[in-house]
Parts: C-alpha cells; sequence; structure tokens
C-alpha cells in the first residue's frame, strides 16, 4: 500500500478552470495532437488566452506562437504538452519555472514503452512534486470542461461536435474508453459536466477524478472507466467525497476474466488487482459496478433522468406487455438480474381489468393489443398500475411500438398525462423507435431500455443505487498496527491461543510433552481426544503420521504418544519438535474455512467460504478487505453458492450463521492489528454446528510476513 | 407422449400459396380483426381471388361481399376466420364443405378462455381431422407469403410497410414476439419468406412450421420463437429436415427461469416442458438456442450475411481495436462466451507492426489510433490479420468511427478492399454508426454487432452453427418397448441384477435368508462386507436401522443380521422381507449419482450428476432423452460443474469418466427398452474409481409406471 498524503483530486481545478492555456509542440496540422486542441480551443470558443507554443515562433493557426512557455504575455495556469517523450522533462521544467499549475502530458512513450520511458517518467514526477505541479497523464487523453470550452484534449469525439454542457461527469483511466463514453452519453442527448482521462497515472489518478468530479458542483453524476487501483486509501476517500455529496458512482471496471487481466497488464504496464477484491469494495463504498460501456451509459442516463426523487424504492418491479411471450421473457430476465415480482392488489387488479377487459392481471400483466387502442384505455391500465400500493418500479414493454404512426400517438399522449399525475413513480419503458419519439418520452423523465435484458441490468443497477445511502458498515481502519506475539507463527497451539484471545472459539487443547502428561491432558479434556504433532517444521501432519485421531482411553492415549512421535522422527528427523497437541475429537457441523492473504493494493483481505474439495473445486468463496463488521462477515457467508447447505437444505439443522459471521469478523480484526507482522492465516476447517451451538476452529496456520531470523 | 402420425409440415402449403382466400367475418373498418387482412390483401397486392364473407353481403372495402363460404364465385383454398369463437365450428363446417383446405382461426376466446373455449377448440380439431383440413390458430397471429403478398395475418407489424421479400423464414408460437421479430429482421435490412405464427397449436404447431419453412425453397434460414413443445418425435423430424437442406434453425426458447415458466403456464395454458430438456435436444439436434430476441435477430442477421462460406470454421477469433481497454473488454466477453484467443504468428505481428508501428500485437491486438489514419495503413494491417494461419475469426471494435465523416471514409474504403481480396474470411466488426454506413458494411457480407456483448453472443453462436453438419451421435430411438421383469421393483438386489445384464456394473451380491447364509456369503464374497435389508416395504434402509457396514469377520456377520433383522421389523412390522442382503465394503474413488425420469413430451430422460450433498444443493447435472451415446454421456459428464473433481483436480486421481460415460448410456438404453414398464430409476451413488479401474454401482432403485397390484 503506497502513502498518499495528499487529499484526493487536490490542484485539479487548474485542469478545468485554468485562466490562459499553453499547448507546447503546437502544430498547424489540425490532424496532430499538438495541433488539435488548439483548433478545438480556438473552434469551440474558450474564453482565456491560447500560447500555441514551438520552436519556430511565427504563427499557428492564426496564433501568435512563442519560442517557449516563459515568453508568453502573461502565465497560462495549464499546459499542455505534445512534444516527444524524451523532449517533456524539459519541457515541464519550463512551465514550472514559468509558475504553471498544471500540466497535461499527451504524449506516449512513457511507461508503456519500456525502461527508458518509465526512467523519463518518473523524473515527471520529479518535477511536479518539487514544483507542486500536478500532472495528467502521461500517454493521456487530457482533461474537458464543457461548458467553459476548456478542452486539454485531442480525442477524435470532439472532432466534429462538443458535446451539450450537463450534469454528467466522466473519469477514464483508458482515453478511448472515456471518449467513446462522452460521445455516448452525448448522443443519448445527456449533457456532460467534466471530462478527465488519466493514462499512465504518474500523477492524477482515477481516484483524483472521481474527488474533483465530487467537488464539481455541475456534476451530478459520475461515470467511471477503471483499469487499475494503484492507491487503497486514496479511492476510497474519493468514493466517500462522492456519496457524501449524494453523487452516483458508477464504474466500468476493466479486465475482470484471466484473460483481460493478461491484457490489461500488457497495456497499462500495471498489475490489475485482484476482481473479486475491487468487486468487495466497491460494494462497500457504495459504487455501482457495471460490466460494459452499455450498461454504464443506460444506468447512467436512466439515474439521470430519475434523480433526485425517482430512484427505486425497493426491489420490487410490475411488468406490462402487450404479449404474454414478451410478459414471460420480462419475468425471466428480471428474476435473473434479482427483482421481485409482487403481484398487484386485487383493487388494482379490478381496475386494469375494467380499462382492458382481455388483460390478465398477474404480474407480468399480459394487458393484450387491447391496452394501446386508445390513449384513454392506456391511461387508465397505467394509473391503475402506479396506484398499487405495492411501491414497485412498473416497466412496460412497448415493442416496436414507437416506429408505427398510430400507436406512437397513443403512447405518447398516455405517457405525458400519466407523469403529471404521478410525477414521482418510476417508470420505465422498453422499446425501439425513431431517436424523437424516444427523447419525447425522456423528457417526461422516463428512462427508455432498448432490450429486456438491458432493462433488467439497468434497473437491479438503479435499485443499488437506491439504496446508496444505506450506511457505510464497514469498521474503522483507524487501528494502530500493533506486533503479535512470534509464537503464532511455530505451531497451531500458539496460532489458535492467539485467535483465541481475539475472541475465536477453538478446542481446548493441551500441549504434552510425554506420555503420562498427554494421558492427563486427555482425562482433563474427556474422551475421545486427538493427538497431533506440534512442530514449526512439521506443516503436514497428517502426511507425516503426525496425527491420531479418536483415542478413547488412556492406553490408546499413551501408544499414539509414542507413535506420532516416532512418525514424525522418522518423517523429519531435523524437526524441531515442542510436543503433542491433545484435543478433543470434535465432529458435527458444517465445514468451513476462513482466512487472510495479502492484496497489494487493498492489503489483508479476509475469505471466508465452504470447506471440502467440493467447494474448493467451485472456487466458493467471498472476500473483503479486513477489518470487516459482523454484519458484512454474513453478507459475505450469505453470498455463497452452497449458502443453502447452512440455511437448512435438504432437512438438516440450520448452522450457527451469527457465530460464524463473529468468528470471520474477528478474525479480520486479529489480521488488521497485526497488519505488520501477519501476512497469511488459514483457519481450516471450521467446524459450524447447529444454530445457537457456535463454532469451532479445529486447526489453524499463520504465516510472518517475513520469514523469522532461524 | 402424443402419438403423431402426420409428416411435419403436411398440408402448410395452401396457407402460404392459396389460390383463393376468403375471410369469414370481414369487416370495413381496417383496425378490426376480420377488416386489417382483407386491407393489407388489397393493398399490397395478393395476386388471387378475395372473397369477404359477411352475412350482411353487399360490398366490404369496395369488394364484393359474400354471405356464406358457400357462394363465392370460385372455391378458396384458404379461409381466414375472424368471428366469434362460439360462430368458429360452423364457420369451418362451411368452409370444408366447400373444399377450403386450411384454415386460420385469428379469433380468441379458445383453450386461453377456459373450459368452454377448451371445448369449441376441441370442436375444431375434430372438423379439421374429419375433412383432412390444417387449421393454423385458433388465438394466433396466422400467416404471411412476403414474395406473394398472401397475408392471412391482422399484425400490425404489416399495417405500414412490407418486410421485403427475401430467405428468412419465421416460426413463433406468440403472433407478437413473431411479429416484432419480423419487424425487427425488416429493420435490419433482411428479407423474410414467410411468417408462421401458431398460437394455440390446436391442430398446426411451430414443428409444422419448421418443417414447412424446411421445405420452402427460399427459405434459407429458420428463425424460431418457441413456448411449449407438445409433440417431440415432431418436433426432432421437423429438426431433422431443417437440417438435410443445410438451413441452420436458431430458436428462441421462451420461460426458462420458475418465474417465467410459470406465467408460460398461465398464458398458454399448456405444460412448458422442463427447460433443461429441450436444451438438451436442441443441443442434439443442431438448433442454435438463443436467450433473447435480440439474439435471435443478430444471430439470425450475421448468419445470413455469411452463409454459405464463411461460417467460422473454429472457435478461434482474432480481436482488434485501437484501444487497449476495449482490447481488454472483448477479451473478457469473448472468453467467457467460450472462444479463443489464439496467438498471431510471428510473421503477421512482423507485418502488422510494418503497418502500424505503434501496435502491440498480442491478441487482443491494441492497434492504436494509428490503424485508422490512411485508408491503406488500415487496409494493410487487416490483410496481415486475414493472411494468419490460424483460420481465425476476425472482430474489429471500431466504437464511434463511424459516426465521424473522415473515419467512416476510411473504414469504408478497407473494408471493401479486403474483403475484395478475402472474400472467404470471417470478418465481423464491433460498431455503432449511421443506418447507412452500416448498411453499406453489411453489403459487404460483412456484419456489425452494435455491442461487445452481442459480438461475443453472437460469434459464439455461429460457431455453433458452423459446426451443426456434425453427425448426430444420438442412438436410434426405433427399439420396440419390451416387458421388464417386475422383481425390478421389489428390491436393490433384483434392480442391480437387471442394470447388470444391461452391461453395468454392481457388486457381486448374495441374499441371505438365515445368519448362517449370510456367514457363508461374506467368506465367499471376502471380507469386509456390508449387510442390508432387502425389502420391497423398506425404501429408507439406513433410517430402519436395516444396514451394517464394515463388516471384518463371520462372527460379526452373524450378530449384524440379527441386528438388521430385528430393527427391520421393529421398524416396519408389516414389511415384506426378502431376506439381507451381503456385499462387498467398497470404498474409494468418487461418487455420482444417475437415474431415469419421465418428461411429459420427451419420455425417458437420463440424467447424470455428481454425488454428495454440495452437487445437490448446487442441483449439478445433465440431462438428455434417453437413449444416449457414450460419446453423448461423456459430454453430459463433461458439462457437469464439478467435472474438475473427476478430471484430477487437488493432486486427486483422474476417475473413470469412460466407464462412467458407458454405464450411462446403458442405463438409459435399459430405460429406453423399457420404457412402457419402468417410470423412474436411481443408481445413487454410483462410485467412480481411478481410471482403467471402471465404476460400481453400489444402490439402485426402479419405480414403475403404475403401482404394482398389492
Amino acid at each position: 500500500m503506497a502513502v498518499q498524503t495528499q487529499r484526493p483530486g487536490a490542484g485539479l481545478q487548474a485542469f478545468f478552470e485554468a485562466r490562459g492555456i499553453a499547448i507546447i509542440g503546437a502544430s498547424d496540422d489540425i490532424t496532430k495532437i499538438g495541433g488539435r486542441p488548439v483548433h478545438m480551443l480556438v473552434k469551440y470558443g474558450y474564453a482565456g488566452p491560447v500560447y500555441p507554443i514551438n520552436p519556430k515562433g511565427g504563427t499557428i493557426q492564426g496564433l501568435p506562437a512563442y519560442a517557449s512557455v516563459r515568453d508568453t504575455p502573461t502565465a497560462p495556469e495549464l499546459a499542455i504538452l505534445a512534444v516527444p517523450a524524451a523532449a517533456t522533462p524539459a519541457a515541464l521544467r519550463d512551465c514550472a519555472a514559468r509558475g504553471v499549475k498544471a500540466a497535461i502530458v499527451l504524449s506516449s512513450g512513457f511507461v508503456e514503452a519500456g525502461p527508458q520511458g518509465a526512467a523519463l517518467q518518473d523524473e515527471l514526477v520529479a518535477i511536479a512534486r518539487e514544483n507542486a505541479m500536478r500532472v495528467l497523464g502521461p500517454n493521456c487523453l487530457g482533461a474537458v470542461n464543457v461548458a467553459d470550452r476548456l478542452i486539454g484534449s485531442f480525442s477524435i469525439a470532439l472532432e466534429e461536435h462538443m458535446p451539450p454542457a450537463g450534469q454528467v461527469g466522466i473519469v477514464s483511466q483508458s482515453g478511448n474508453v472515456g471518449s467513446h463514453t462522452m460521445q455516448s452519453v452525448a448522443r443519448r442527448g445527456m449533457g456532460v459536466s467534466r471530462f478527465i482521462a488519466t493514462g499512465n497515472e504518474a500523477d492524477v489518478d482515477v481516484a483524483d477524478g472521481i474527488a474533483a468530479l465530487a467537488e464539481d458542483p455541475a456534476t451530478r453524476i459520475i461515470l467511471c472507466c477503471m483499469e487499475t487501483c494503484r492507491h487503497a486509501g486514496k479511492l476510497i476517500e474519493a468514493l466517500r467525497m462522492a456519496r457524501e455529496q449524494g453523487k452516483p458512482v458508477i464504474v466500468l471496471k476493466i479486465g475482470s476474466t484471466e484473460k483481460g487481466q493478461a491484457a490489461a497488464a500488457s497495456h497499462t504496464g500495471a498489475l490489475t488487482g485482484s476482481d473479486a477484491v475491487i468487486d468487495a469494495i466497491f460494494r462497500r463504498h457504495g459504487v455501482l459496478r457495471v460490466r460494459s460501456v452499455e450498461a454504464l451509459i443506460d444506468i447512467g442516463h436512466a439515474a439521470s433522468l430519475l434523480m433526485p426523487g425517482r430512484l427505486p424504492r425497493n426491489d420490487a418491479v410490475t411488468l406490462v406487455a402487450a404479449s404474454g411471450g414478451f410478459g414471460i421473457m420480462m419475468a425471466d430476465a428480471m428474476s435473473e438480474a434479482g427483482l421481485a415480482l409482487p403481484s398487484l392488489a386485487p383493487h388494482t387488479q379490478a381496475r386494469i381489468r375494467e380499462a382492458v377487459p382481455t388483460a390478465s392481471t398477474g404480474n407480468p400483466v399480459d394487458a393484450s393489443a387491447q391496452m394501446s387502442s386508445r390513449p384513454d384505455i392506456l391511461l387508465k391500465m397505467l394509473t391503475a398500475l402506479l396506484d398499487d400500493p405495492s411501491e414497485s418500479a412498473l416497466a412496460l414493454f412497448m415493442s416496436l411500438s414507437l416506429y408505427n404512426t398510430r400507436l406512437r400517438g397513443i403512447y405518447l399522449e398516455a405517457l405525458a398525462q400519466v407523469r403529471a399525475s404521478h410525477p414521482d413513480r418510476l417508470l420505465m419503458i422498453i422499446s425501439q423507435g425513431p431517436a424523437e419519439a424516444i427523447e419525447k418520452i425522456n423528457a417526461l423523465g422516463i428512462p427508455v431500455f432498448s432490450s429486456i435484458d438491458a432493462a433488467a441490468t439497468g434497473l437491479a443497477g438503479l435499485m443499488r443505487l437506491g439504496q446508496l445511502r444505506a450506511a457505510d458498515a464497514a469498521p474503522s481502519r483507524e487501528m494502530a498496527a500493533e506486533p503479535v506475539d512470534p509464537a503464532v507463527f511455530r505451531n497451531e497451539f500458539h496460532a489458535k491461543q492467539a485467535l483465541a484471545q481475539a475472541g475465536i472459539d477453538v478446542p481446548r487443547e493441551i500441549i504434552a510433552r510425554d506420555a503420562d502428561e498427554a494421558a492427563r491432558a486427555a482425562e482433563a479434556i474427556g474422551y475421545p481426544v486427538v493427538l497431533k504433532i506440534a512442530s514449526e517444521d512439521i506443516a503436514h501432519k497428517t502426511e507425516a503420521g503426525g496425527v491420531a485421531l479418536n483415542l478413547a482411553d488412556a492406553q490408546s492415549v499413551r501408544e499414539a504418544y509414542a507413535r506420532v512421535q516416532a512418525n514424525a522422527a522418522r518423517h523429519s528427523p531435523r524437526a524441531r519438535i515442542d510436543g503433542v497437541l491433545v484435543a478433543p475429537m470434535v465432529r458435527g457441523g458444517t465445514e468451513m474455512i476462513a482466512g487472510i492473504s495479502q492484496d497489494p493494493v487493498f492489503g489483508p483481505i479476509v475469505m471466508v467460504g465452504m470447506g471440502g474439495i467440493y467447494a474448493e473445486v467451485l472456487k466458493d468463496v467471498a472476500v473483503q478487505a479486513a477489518p470487516v463488521s459482523e454484519e458484512e462477515a454474513r453478507a459475505m457467508i450469505r453470498s455463497l453458492k452452497m449458502f443453502a447447505i447452512l440455511d437448512g437444505a435438504r432437512g438438516q439443522p440450520k448452522a450457527d450463521i451469527d457465530a460464524a459471521a463473529r468468528t470471520v469478523a474477528r478474525l479480520s480484526e486479529f489480521a488488521y492489528r497485526h497488519r505488520g507482522d501477519i501476512a497469511e492465516i488459514d483457519m481450516n476447517p471450521i467446524l459450524v454446528r447447529p444454530q445457537g451451538q457456535g463454532v469451532v476452529v479445529l486447526d489453524a496456520l499463520m504465516i510472518p510476513r517475513a520469514a523469522p531470523a532461524l
């Protein structure tokens, strides 16, 4: 975890609000990266001075050009660098000398190009730090403030049109993906506030971008395309800022499969963090993660139409189609997306039948073609549906009706009326049709999705955004690191003792150093018992013959003691033996596993999963950054594919899920507290007993961060 | 399984090629279902005579109307019925009397409306059968032959335009879904050959429609929307006909989740067959199943552009984007869809770098914005890619470039040239853009998908269509039903003996009738053994105390015999006891389950899955209609989520998958041969041993079709 001292977004204003811009490496050729920003600043009407910088001087695109940024009539606040990589450090030094506050390095040829480029990039960072200057890029698509026509970018998306100014802020690591997003947002009729593409992220990263948009009054919703997170604390702080401002953050995280991650590594030269971890982080901090750029746009668009008052209030949706077949497809897709389909109140059903006698009034409502035969019939039916006490969202499937002149008129009239009478209810449409008709519906504050799948993904996403304000359940990370007794790394006995002190239930166990001690320990613990060799040098006790199970009397214990010792000596003659562990033979319950690993960005990660080979093959585990609350641990356990086994599947007793959650939470706190010393923990197996009977950790292993001196 | 004697599609020509059409219940109001067909037949120029039938006579929409179909100047071959349900039987009788060959009943009010409607529907079927007349519907959207302007439908999709005539045939149970499909196909610039919507399917069903399209020379590709399959043999025969004609069948099966199926039941009044079974049937018979109407259109469109020569040859795809970020998203989506991303040959990589020095030549290729800077650069790169020896499909991501005038020109020029030089290679585009630009690319035989997800779904589907010609591996169902020895239903001993005779490995087992017999049997079998009570009245032997495990000597066997008998007598005093089964105590291997159940449409279904509660909770099973070949059984086993456990996960030995497949195939043949008697079979557990060591069925239970007389 790299330490970041700066507040995220600090000093980013200059990228968006600069008075005066110098373009270093400016060109007369408007297709070149040094020509395009000059062209667009002029073409779209940026109000401040634009200074093309080129050693040749003269004029560039009709503007007086200067040989150096030191020569401009006034000091520009922002510099756009479009010179070859090797020339960039000198240019950046000139900017610093001139008092430039922020620099956008559009040029490529840095860390993505090899070691030499990496050294150049390091040099840029050093210059920026020395001069308290923020640097965007290198190898980036820059920044845009749409309302002020401040275009620090060479994006082709801006070549022919500027997007309208509006409330959608866009931050993207990839310039191309960000640019595609900006263009798509505009094509949907939405306005853009600010755009920032971070490229190689030598200094400014996606977290800075999110923070800057959180603080920008024009931005109401933040769309983010992210490949790599480099600074955990900074990202989390930026998300906190967005949340505090009530601004939804929707993230397209790129590189979720192994193939994708391999491509990500070669693309950005940065390690893409584990996908499951970032997923957990997003979930915890109220971010909606989407899986495609279409979902990013669809949900961003719908959210912008529905905010602030019409986001879903619950997970319920009422489905309406003129066709049973489409009703079934909607029901399938919405159920799969996790939405509930409540029944309509009898009174609502009666009112629907009054309007449309042929309707079947289940959910989905099969309203038959009759529903769209006249505007008043449609209005009556929609009114009945929006009056239903379920407060569910209403999704109306309109097929291709908007292409039909007659039907278009009927739909538009009824929708306008019902929107006026029910301004706060969530109504969404699934339809294709002419762009003008869809824009008219959008103008009523009604989102239109082009397919059933998009609508299901969209509504599920909107529902999550609607839940955004729920309290952050994560326990505080404001906890100083404490050293741990190094004995925990020595054997399972000490590891479990430490867990027991942290409030985790382990069996009563005694280390015996001879056969008599073992027999006495067994008497004290109660039969049957197990014996296990205790040695920091023997990790796999069973393979070493170091375990004896189900010992029922003192004689068996004595014999087993000798056998276990002999086996261990034969297996590992040089192993340091601490003795033999005597423990009760515990049976019954369901096996789970829990543990701690280290994420290079997010630090200690707690994992919980089902035990056994089946679970292992299916990788049925949940993760979250430590520490987690009991509430979060419970949600992790509930998210397991095989949760049904704990929840009383097949007539088995329900397992003590609360105790399991408590165990996971305490493990995570223990690991977080001792994060300086402990690299990994395995608790395997954990026996989860029936409800009310608790859990017991049968084995535990801890691995130190650095190997202890021998 | 309902028996169908007619060849599927027989007599359907009249719906599409009728000379003379009577519209019974014809109306002057062109928005009514009796008015719209008359209007459209005239408006679009159907060549044969159109006879409006209405008791009032006079003229209707300018045509002479007749009081009865008996009065028309010539005998129409097709009648369209748009009279109230109650009046339909009489009208149909009139048609029969006049020699009408086929009737389309558009009216609703039949089985979907309750028992009275069901009786009316039965009456229609009886009239049709008596008179060798085919009836489409009732409650249907009818049939259309686009080229001949024969419109036996009131579809709103036809209200403003007819689709162009072409090669896509559409068959749909739901009129609305079919109509949406027809309109979408046309909006994509594809032509439609014939359309048929089957509604309540009293007589003509989806299988008939597929068969009729298979035989129609104009149809090259069949798009099908299906809710219910009523006749297994007929559907399979229709699919065989389509396959023989080399016509791809793409099916949108509606109602895949429980919610969806509940809605399906209320909608069609018919039991929706189990989704997994229909999935297996489609797979076996070369049908591509899709999950959304968009995928139906997308893949149908792409297939129509690529046929006959350009369907994928393998599962490999090379991905190209101007952006690393989109490359990663493509790689993610394509990998998830099951496609492979081979590396490019070194020579290809060198040629790409020659054309685009900034390109990164992995797969995905990150070709940078440079690729589209000039047509000759793009052409050079695409040529290198299409020359690559991998013969992989090529997917080019173009983002929103087609909206940019300059880039549009560059792309269109290079694509036209590369298509001319490589006419047979599969090239597809992922792009959004103006309709005209996309049509120009389509005209080159290059499909354009609007999103990465759609392209991944589409290419995976096209790949399956490319594999269509693979031999049908299913064993013949031409096998007479044979009676089974009723003893198999009596106890596991007899059940397993019957399976052993069918070539399935079971343990050597002996029924003992006293303790001495049991001891002798154990000696013969070899220790350790298990004892199990043998009684047709005790299904759950363990719960009854009827099982003794791991008996190591004669004395233990004798004691266990007495104990097992006593427990059984106490547990079920009236149970008929056949004795005690002595069997070897078998250990080692992986537990699986296999069995037979009955599908109301497809008959005996064979199932195989992993054993144990984890597998059961995850419903990790595969199904197929019996009988299955060993090859099919192997594919079923490989499709299990937990297949990795059999395949040597976590250092375990590989299991004898061939023996397991052989066992499943033999079980399926046994069940199919005795389908008249056996309702269900459970083989649970089956112990699958390491490779080469076979499997052994440890327990088996057979349930007869009808309970045997007591």
